[in-house]
Parts: structure tokens; sequence; C-alpha cells
């Protein structure tokens, strides 16, 4: 059995953590942590868990983490797993950030878009981004590995194929994406309340949002030429899911159903739709699935690629537990195969 | 014009009282305040406002709004009105509260419901409870009206015409009460976030609601005997709305139907429909009417009350709009009349 | 392995069927049937399921299912099973009826409330009423059985206790429900389109609802007296979900936390909360749980029992899947663990 | 006094423009017709409307529409209007069309996107294209208007000031676009059910929308030069609002905040928001506003508008009121100055 624990455990890529870890045949949940909510059981705080866990947040303590945990999951906000993780490693835990801390390589271009230096940046090089369609290897071997962000996730796997083989414009891209409230957090704010998100919809970040600089890093790294990304992120009055609308321009002619099929024919977790599909977001809530469907208007120039996942899944927990699964040489798949509940 | 001024703007009932006030015909909005948005313009916060409003927040200062106010209106959270109001009454300037702070006649009864001592206790004899089907005269003469709490107002409408013809047995009253989430107003907090509260549906307070006293209160007023009534609030998953449903037991053979639409002949704001109906929600969606159905299943003993408003209009800024025309010698629909938003 | 067969799978019962029984270790669904979607496979009707079933839908025909199938579940509209039944026990399949038509011991009754004659009166003895709760045992030996509707199985299992142990007045009953939208089905029809169903709430069938006589027949066998129940269903702005709020009038003291938590200590899938609870529709949203509270506001006589349960599953299909583990000597709870999808 | 008709008075956008045409001071209501509701009284459809509206359905039939009618409006499907404005229209009766058969000029265009001849064709070239923006004048001559779709409309107020100065590339435009559930009309269908389209979000007529040459055909008529533009609409799980969110390449440097405010200065349904403002839908629910905003991140070349409606008023019912405003010398806002109802 591996012995997970979860640092943060009160917000909601914490609760989609338990959830799945629960279901996971191999997985013991060792420990779960929570500042402010020391002493509670978890299933008081959700009550779907009762009778699934009987588990209690405690303080979070590297120490204590490291001797009860094989790996740990950091479902925190930003700049708590960078102080903590030097500490578990030492111990020889391995760590999964589900948080933005060890996402992007340079640290200059941490720090302009966090507002502060970075705590542990000796570990950047290390860290490995959780995106298994392009690091599955490095994943098996790693030690400390970034999950993506949800916008990230939709779109690169989005993009991939499209910029791996030098299809399209690297330098003309356009991802006009949408995510349900929960992407912002489990925390108290007046913007995600039902009364001000419901019957409602707006962009916002337009200036520039901070899955921006990570998304032009991973299209970059595949397309081995600047990338020029124009990215508008939308509030849709719903729960879970994204929705991508990728737009790029053509610059050879291909077969773009086949480039999909075959770049994904092994990726258990990525669903390339037959041709003229529209993937709705709710064909992947609650699922680790992301999928796609590939278009071109008129055989124009103009290819549109959409893009659907959970955001709490593949966008986040479900992807962590799909890099522990590598690391720990489990099934890709292993407790992962939950079928999207609909309606 | 009635110089009109808005204590507490940045609220839910501070909006829809700018929306209602800014259509009528006969008032000019002369201040609104907010201690934490001192010299922002209400359209910023509110851009449904833009072109329509160009003050902008002052702050709540009893001299000043006496001098510029023939009336003000307290969208206050509870124990705030109670502190200006004598202020403003010595200075001739009339009151409207739709906080809780004048509702309860007995400050014991507020002090154990509101969990502090009344800070003005003389001025509930003098405060008139403003719900005009049974307070019509009162509020025309009155210096300061309480306004009714949104469910209240729902549930003593839809009860009167059986409690004041002595038609039910009064010590065995059910509501069943639902209401949207704006219910709980616009502040920061976890329980009404739309991750929350949409595709939910749970009942709260039931040990105990802070409308439970009002409601007792006013129906004991009309029935004449003591009253007793079991109040189950919910939440909808929605923005306004409040859906009463009530349940109460014959003692006496009547035609119901025509008890209610005698009741309210008279009554602008009250629709008693056809034998049958089932009133919905959204038929009053931004509109001051309560709609009513009576029911009597299988013609047993057991009567049914089915009673929909808007919680933000009938349920708080348009009654206050309508007791202000009371108060000021409008006719008693003026700026009321439009029309609900369907779909 | 149980080969089951699914009559009538494009309905949201039949889909959650699916969901269900693919991630059932013992069992083969072998025949999914649709007279209108003959020949389309499940997973383009239903593109959640891509991945997870091949099947295509094919026609309702008994001697193929009855040579397929060594249970046959029925997702239909009411009057289907009645016809195709017969020839299933015939040839030794057994069945499990979604539909109304079994729950009703008395044809006349049937009769009376789904306007037409009932074509296989004679089996209606025989058919178990199939809420495990209460008949467990005959469930295990039953050949046909008849799933509760979804209203039922909330308001019994929440009423249960209390009238079998003789707490309250009989005669004096009232069940407040509300329900997700899921509960009419997937058919085109204006009143549940998202523009005329959300933001919006209403009562239906207060003059008379199908589920009545059968909540009363249930009711009345373990009372063992006449039953008197007034019941309001009412429609919730979401997908899934049923919320009964149940009031009934005390007539012997008793500690009715200890008396619920006892009368469920071997219940799987009944979950009795701790005094003072609220339940949520969405702790059990997805999941076959039932979650109670039992209260008693201010220590009167009038109990109040919260009943919460997701109506596509302990309301129709998970409960239909428990029957089927105890109709072949499954554990009661294979394949229905999984947790509720929160947020 | 305008004597107004509306033909196909059941859907969306009849109830829209009844909500419109009752508050509008000049206006009286002389008829409202419907095949299938013949003799229903309007208020039993739509009970928002008790108490506002005495009147019952009648057949469509132009004479005696003609006869008591000033103008007659068309909120029908597509294709029935066509067969009866001639008819209209020698009599002297005006017509301003919600639908889409006068909206295209060349009726080969209209044929191979609505699936069959078009019934006037000779009507096409006096038509008069309803957006004020552009055509102010001529629609004040219009003896017959042709109203906007809802996408064209956001789309259009959107790009005009671009292409009028020939500011960006007008070979290299992109829409994307999302709208409300309301947008496909009051009928029963699958995909629009509540339990289909909430908590879900999908693109849809990916490989071509009927709004598609409508927009082109517009922003050709501005642009003066061949228009490429790529449209791809989405649904949102919610009842009203159009966000669109344009993409464009700058050619030539400027100050766009001052071309959009000075475009649209004297435009009193058209908003432009400060620089740096995100439009929410809901900022326009209910009000015939369009609100926009323009940006350009990072001082690149890329030009971001975004721009709100609500597809029932600004996007058809609200925009037809305009319209006859100007046809019939009223001042252009006269009964559309009602304010986005928030929350």
């Amino acid at each position: 059995m591996i012995r997970a624990g979860i640092v943060g455990g009160t917000g909601y890529t914490g609760v989609e953590l338990l959830r799945l870890l629960i279901n996971h045949p191999n997985v013991e949940i060792a420990a779960i942590t929570s500042r402010t909510e020391v002493g509670t059981a978890v299933s008081e705080l959700f009550p779907n868990l009762r009778g699934h866990l009987e588990l209690h947040f405690t303080e979070p303590e590297p120490t204590h983490l490291a001797d009860e945990c094989d790996v740990v999951f950091f479902a925190t906000p930003h700049g708590v797993a960078m102080d903590m993780v030097p500490a578990l490693l030492a111990r020889d835990t391995r760590v999964i950030d589900l948080s933005a801390d060890f996402r992007l390589s340079d640290p200059v271009v941490w720090e302009r878009w966090y507002g502060r230096p970075h705590a542990a940046p000796n570990l950047l090089a290390e860290a490995v981004y959780g995106l298994p369609e392009i690091n599955r290897e490095a994943i098996r071997q790693a030690r400390l590995v970034a999950c993506p962000g949800c916008y990230p996730t939709a779109v690169q796997l989005g993009f991939l194929p499209l910029l791996e083989q030098q299809l399209v414009d690297p330098g003309r891209l356009i991802a006009d994406a949408k995510s349900g409230v929960s992407g912002a957090g489990r925390k108290a704010s007046l913007g995600t309340l039902l009364c001000e998100a419901s019957e409602n919809f707006k962009a916002y970040g337009v200036s520039g949002h901070r899955h921006l600089p990570e998304i032009i890093q991973g299209l970059h790294q595949v397309s081995q030429t600047p990338v020029g990304l124009t990215f508008v992120p939308h509030l849709i009055p719903m729960i879970r899911g994204i929705h991508a609308t990728l737009y790029a321009q053509l610059q050879q002619e291909t077969d773009l159903q086949a480039v999909y099929e075959q770049r994904y024919a092994t990726a258990p977790f990525v669903d390339v739709l037959p041709p003229g599909s529209q993937p709705e977001t709710r064909s992947v809530r609650g699922s680790n699935m992301c999928r796609l469907a590939v278009h071109r208007p008129s055989a124009g120039n103009t290819v549109i690629v959409l893009s659907v996942t959970d955001n709490l899944v593949k966008g986040a927990s479900g992807q962590a537990v799909q890099n522990m699964n590598l690391m720990f040489g489990q099934e890709e798949t292993c407790g992962l195969t939950s079928i999207a509940v609909i309606p």
C-alpha cells in the first residue's frame, strides 16, 4: 500500500483527492492536514465522506508527514508547498504539488507572476512538470512533480499535436477558455457567490492570467520556436468543467483527425472524438478524461480545437493521482476509472 | 419630489431599492451611504446602474441625512438602524427600516433572538409593522416603519385570511418555506458560494430561525388566540424567490377560494390565483406581487396555501417603497408596476 | 457473472443503471434495448460511456432477452413492463422493474391512478416491493421486484421508525417533498426546459400525485392502522436530488435519535446523522445513500424528519442494483460504494 | 397611440415583446396571435402578465391584423413572416420581423442556409436591416425592418468601429460567442432541458451557423473589403445573455478606447466601458443595453473586444421596439429604460 498524505485538505482539490484516493485499491490515506480545522473529522466537513473515511485533520508538520507517508500531495494555495517540500524530500518522501509553486522553471518568471521570491529555487530544475502526455517517463523517476494548472492542461493537450509537428503558426495562437466556478477554490469571496456568478457570464484576467506563462512554457517546449498566445479565461455559471476553444492558423496540409488520433493512441485519458464532434464538459464531469475534437470549418486555414476536462480531476486531483500511479509503478489508470455522472 | 436616502447601499436590498427608486417618478435619490465604499461611484459597484445614477457612496451621518432627505431607508444588517433612527426622527426625517431592528414589539424577545439589548426600546411601540395588507392606515401616519422580513411576508399573507376568520386551528400551523440564496445577503461566505449552494437543497435553522417570533407575533395579532407554528426554512439553488407551502387544519366549512379573493380584493400586490393553481416563483421575479393559491386536497381537513414572492421586492425593497408611497400620499403602486422578467 | 439486460436504456434511469452496472464486478451487461435507437452505439448517445461500454441498442424482444439475461431491468415508462414481464418470468429470467407497474398491490387502485387496466394483475401478489429496508428477506427470494418510486423511497425511509413503533399519530402525516428535475425523465417537454425550470420553484400535483397511493400503501403496511398523509411535491431548479421534509405529531415520549439509529443500524444505505444535522442533497449525489436527520423543535409535539436521496440512485437505479445484489446472493453494497461528488 | 400586433406570441421573444410594449407609454397592444393557443388568455400562459394584459390569442389573419394594427411584429420561426408580410404591407401596415426571413439581402444565400426558396424575394431589397447603430436613418423611413439575430447584434456592434476605420485585418476575424439557452426558443427539445443544458458547456454549429452569413454581410458592408470570420457559438448554462469575445489583428496604431467612445457617443444603447473593464452579461439582463470593452493585452497586435447583450432584448425584442420607436417618430429610448435586475 502507498501511504499518502494530503496537505491542505479543506479545499476542493483536497476533497476531490480524498474521493479518488479512498477508491484507489493500493492507497492508504495516512494523514490529512489543515491549520484551521485541526481535530475536526474530515467527514464532518464533507458529509459525502461519512462512512468512507475516519480521519481527522492534523497540523501540517513535515517530520510527521515524512514518517507517515510515502507521498505527500499539496492541495494548498500557492506559496505553501515551496516552504515544506525540501524537508519532505530530505526524508525521502515524494511530493506531488497541485499548486503553482514548481510549475514554472524560471524563478524570475515565477516571482513576476506570483509576487514574491521563490523559496526553493534550487528545486525548480528537478521538479517534473506533471503532464503525463508529455513527460510520462520523467514522471516515473521523479521525486517532485508539479501538477499543471487546470487551464494549462486543457489548452496544452489541445495544441500539442499541432505544435509538435509544426502544423500551425506558433506565433498566432488563441485560447478562449471557460471554466466552472470551482476553479476559484473553496474560499469565501463575493465574486463566486451563487448570487454573483450564476445566471452570469464574463471574461476575467484579460490583461494577464497566471496560467499564461505556464501554458507558453509548455507549448514552447514542444514547438521549439517562440510561441505567441492570446489567452482569455471566462467564468461559466456552473460548478465543474473547463472548455477550451483553441484557434490556430494552418501552415501545411495534413489529415488533422489522424494526427490527433495517433498522437493520443496510447494516452488512456485523452479521448479524440470522431470528426464533427463537439464535446460537452459534462461528459467528463467527475472523471479524469480529456475529450478533444478538431475542426477545420470550410476547409479553410483556421483550425479549431475543442478540449474539455473536469478542472478538479484531469485539471487537478485526478492528474495528481495519475502522476502518483506513474511514480509508484501502478497501472496509470488505477483508481481513475469512474464514469462521468450524467445527468 | 420625495428626497430619499439609503443607509447601507451595497447589499442586495440596497441595489434593489436603487433600481426601484430610480424608476419612481416622484422620488429623488438624495444620498446613499456605505462605510466601506465612501467615494466609490454607485455604478462602479453595480454596472447595471451605469447611465441611470450618478451618485457616490458617502459616510452614514445622521445630521447630513436628515438635512438632505425626507425619508431614509435602512438596508443594513441588524443593529445599525436602532442606533441612528432616533437622531433622524428628532429632525423630522421619516424612516423605513428594512432590517429587523423594529419588527418585534417586545425588547426582551428582540434581545433573545438577536443577542444584544435593543438600543432604542422606547421606539418599539411607535414603530409600525410595514405589512400594508394589515396596517395600511397606520403606515400612512407612521414616522417609523419596520419592514417585515422576507419569510414573514410570504407566510403571513398566506395564513392571514384563515386566521382572521378563525377557519383553522391556530395551534397547529406548519410553514415549509423555501428561499433563493439572495436572502442571505451580499457578503462573502462559504455556504452561499455557487459551488456550495447550486445543485443542492437543504433545510436550515430547523431548531429556530429569527423570523419565527416575527411571524408568530404577526399571526397572533390577527388570530387573537395563541399561535403554534412549526417553521422550516430551506435554501433553493437560485437567486431570487420565496415559496411558502403552508399547512393548516380546517375547523369549519367555508368557501376558501372566496375567502381569499375577498380578503385581498383591494390589495394591489396580492394576487389570488384561480382554483387549482400552483404559483411559480419566477412569476413574481423582480416584481412586488405576492401570488397565492389555496388548496384542499380530497376535500379533507388539511388546507394548503402556496405563496410566492420575490424576497428582494415584496420581501424587502419593493415593500419598503410601497410603505413609502403610503407614508407620503403617493399612489400605493407608484414605481412598482414593472413586470416579472420571464424567462 | 450475472448477465443483465436493460429494457428502455435511453432514459435517465437507464444511463444511471449503465453507470452502476459497468462498475459492478460481477455483472456483465448482456443487452440494452430501445425501440427508437436500435443500432445506435450506447456511447454515441451518452458520451460519458465512451471507452466503458461497446454495446448497441437492440429491439426489446422478450425471448432474446430471456436467453441472454439472468435478470432484466425495466427502465421504461409505466405500462411497458407489465406487457413483457410474464414472458420473461416464464423463461426463468428474473425481473427488476423500475417503473410503477408492480408497485401497487391492488389492480383497482393501479387503474385509478394510471388510467388503464393492469395487464398482468395476477402477478401483483407475487411482486415484491423493492425497499430492502423493509423487505430484505422477501427480495432475496423474489422473481419479480417492483422498485419503489423516488419520492416513496425518501418519504418511507423517513417515516418508518416513527410508524413501526406507533410513536406518532398516523392520521396526520405531512410530507413536503422536493425533487430535482431529472425525476421528470429524459423527454422533450416545455416544463422541464432550462429556461422554464431554472431560477424557479413551484409545487405540482397538489391535488394528487401518483406516488401518494404508493406511499400510503407502504406506510399502512408498517403502521397497521390507517394512514392519513398530505403529500406536496415541488420542483427544485437542479438536476438530481430529493429532499423530503416530514412532519408528524408525537403521541408518546421517546429518544427519537436512538430510535432512528437502532432502526437503521444494519442498513448499509441509510445514514442517520447526528442530532441537529440538516442533510444536503449533494451529500448523496451520485450515491445510493439516504441520509436522515430527526428534529423536535423546542421539545414540542411536532417531529420533523429530513430525508435526502439521489432520485436516480437510491430513488431508482441504485436501489435496483441493491435489489439485484440481494436476489443474486451478492454483497448488498456490491458496485454501490462510489462516493458523492462534491462540489 | 401606436396600435401593435404580434404574430407568434407564445415564444420567448413574444413574451418579451409583451413585457416591453405593456410598459411603453405610446403603444396599445391590439392583437396577439398563436395558431396553437387561439382563445387562451395570454396571462394564463404567462402568469407574470396577470393584471397587466387582458388579451387572448387569436388566429394569425393578415387582413384583420392590417385593420387593427399600425405595425405588426413577427416573433415567429423562420419562414412564417415571408408568407404574410406582402399582405400587410399592401394594406399599409408596417412590419418588424424578428425572424431571419428578411435579414439576408441575397435570396440565393438565404435559400442555402434556410433550406427552402424565399417566398418574397422582391421585398429583400426594400427590407431595412434593423441595427440602428448603422441604419438609423433608413429605419426611420422603413416599411419593413428585419431585426438582426442575437449573435449578429453582439458581434457587429463589437467589430464595427474597428472595421469602419480599417484598423484591423478584415480577413482574420474570430468571434467566440456564448449564449444563454433562451436563444434556442420556447419549444420542447431534449438538448435544452435543464438536465441536459445546466452544469454543462459546449460549442455547437462549429461547421456553420445560420448567423455566420448574416454577420459577414453586415461586416462586409462597413469594411468595404472581403471579410474572413471564424464564428464559434457556445451554449451557456443560464437563461439569458450573450457574451461575444472578439479577436482581431491590428494593422495600424490608434487609441482604441477613443475610437469606441466616439463611435458610440450618440448611441443610447451602446455603453463603452472604461479601459480594463470586463462586462458581465447580468449587467444587461432584461435591458436593451449592449456593453463593450476593448483590450489590447501587452500592447500587442491582437485586439480583444468583449461585448455583452441580453439576447432577448437588444438581441431581439428590445431592438424591435427600438426600431419601432424610430419608425414612428418616438424617442429612441421610449419604453426601453428599465434597469437590469441584479442580482
